[in-house]
């Protein structure tokens, strides 16, 4: 039987995470809830983060039958991944972790930069998983970069205008404090659609890591004994072993879903997860 | 003895409301509740919405005695305003209808321009509302200026293009319709810090309208009758009469709030509505 992995967002930016996952495992069903409802978790206490998530996680096991979880939010794999792994049986893989592991891999100088929002910059949660790695970092919140997103200016000048000032603050800041950083983490799920234009204003020779890319890779490789890794199905197949969830307004999910998976997200399934 | 307002908004974004009140009220007890434990209301349905801000409404009529509420809320007042009024038996007022009558009293060609965010743009309830008094008006959502002024960017040069951005785009659309505006309502109460930057990039005589100092207008006219109006207090006196509650995360709340309040908003108080 076709094995599930259910992927779980507070929102719709882990469609990253999928379209990601879905390149290298074509041949998996996917379940993925976006928690729109009750969005954005940046702003709750961890504790009502931890309830929001287990519930969903729930959903995606027991409603969905997903085999594994990859919790493709970066709030919710900063504040809740015990939360969520206490809360189901199956296993559940975050996207901070590759993110870090995949720096290491990347740094020389062992010096990063992490590019996140605000709720996952104060969770330290990155600085936290690359000192486990061995490296120093430096995090910095760039508010400005998921609503540049969603409004779909990816490649507007005043979009790489933000991003300029905000790298630049980064940089200045790494320098004060007498780091040498070499690469630089995309900490969000929106960031991978604003990739071309960090990759341009970065320093020449600076790595940057889609911490979504990285998650995807730690998935296959943690989860991919569990499943057959034929690539017998093509992008037809592919399509409709896809089923999207939300909570509440799937109006945008519907609309805007599209650009992060790049492919239609299909219709959106609206569930009531309570609260 | 003192009568108390209840200032109610999803976030804190009501306090440019609440500031432009106790300008006008200052020997008012003022009670205000951010329900920011659920914001944004924006992406919820109208259910979702109408439910949050009826137990907030409750909150400040049954818990803080609040003998009149104002809903600094654009998103409930365009979604929940009938909700609001069903759920406490004091009078209500909202900001769209004030927004919609000062615009009224200051366009000359009937055309008016209203920007704010995705949530009030969708409503259409500033439409429904300029129509109400005789006006045509065409609205446009403005995603990227509450995340601009929340990240404390009012005066960068970048929030300076970034409205020109959408301004062009408005008045472009505007005159595709055959409209001849000359007036611009501020449909969210976060613009009202951005006011100096919108002032300058309109065309050349069009009237810029702030809803938060309408709402404030109208609330004197409205509740003025009910209240005492001498003003007795001093500025040291009004900091005593403001009480601000959220149902979450206050740290942001007092982070920023007094850029909105314009003065110190103290300690926030913590409380629970439940979901």
């Amino acid at each position: 039987m076709t094995p599930t992995i259910g992927v779980f967002d507070s929102g719709f930016g882990g469609l990253t995470v999928l379209r990601a996952l879905a390149a290298r495992l074509p041949q998996v069903r996917f379940a993925f809830l976006g928690d729109t409802a009750r969005l954005p978790y940046g702003s709750k206490s961890r504790r009502t983060i931890a309830r929001y998530a287990a519930q969903s996680a729930q959903f995606l096991v027991r409603e969905q039958g997903a085999e594994f979880l990859v919790i493709a939010c970066n709030t919710a794999s900063a504040l809740a991944l015990d939360a969520i792994q206490d809360a189901v049986t199956v296993p559940v893989l975050g996207v901070i972790e590759p993110g870090a592991s995949a720096a290491r891999a990347a740094s020389r100088s062992g010096d990063v930069l992490v590019i996140a929002t605000d709720a996952t910059v104060q969770s330290h949660a990155y600085a936290a998983a690359c000192r486990a790695q061995g490296l120093r970092a430096l995090e910095k919140a760039c508010p400005l970069l998921v609503p540049l997103v969603e409004e779909g200016w990816t490649d507007q000048p005043v979009t790489a205008e933000v991003i300029r000032i905000y790298l630049n603050e980064l940089n200045a800041e790494a320098a004060a404090l007498g780091l040498n950083p070499d690469t630089l983490v995309l900490g969000c799920t929106h960031y991978p659609l604003l990739r071309p234009l960090i990759e341009r204003a970065v320093p020449a020779g600076m790595r940057v890591i889609d911490s979504a890319e990285a998650a995807a890779e730690a998935a296959v490789r943690q989860f991919g004994g569990g499943i057959a890794l034929e690539r017998t199905a093509g992008q037809e197949a592919r399509n409709g072993v896809l089923r999207c969830f939300a909570t509440d307004s799937v109006e945008k999910f519907e609309r805007l879903g599209s650009r992060f998976l790049d492919r239609p997200v299909g219709k959106v399934e609206l569930v009531d997860l309570g609260g």
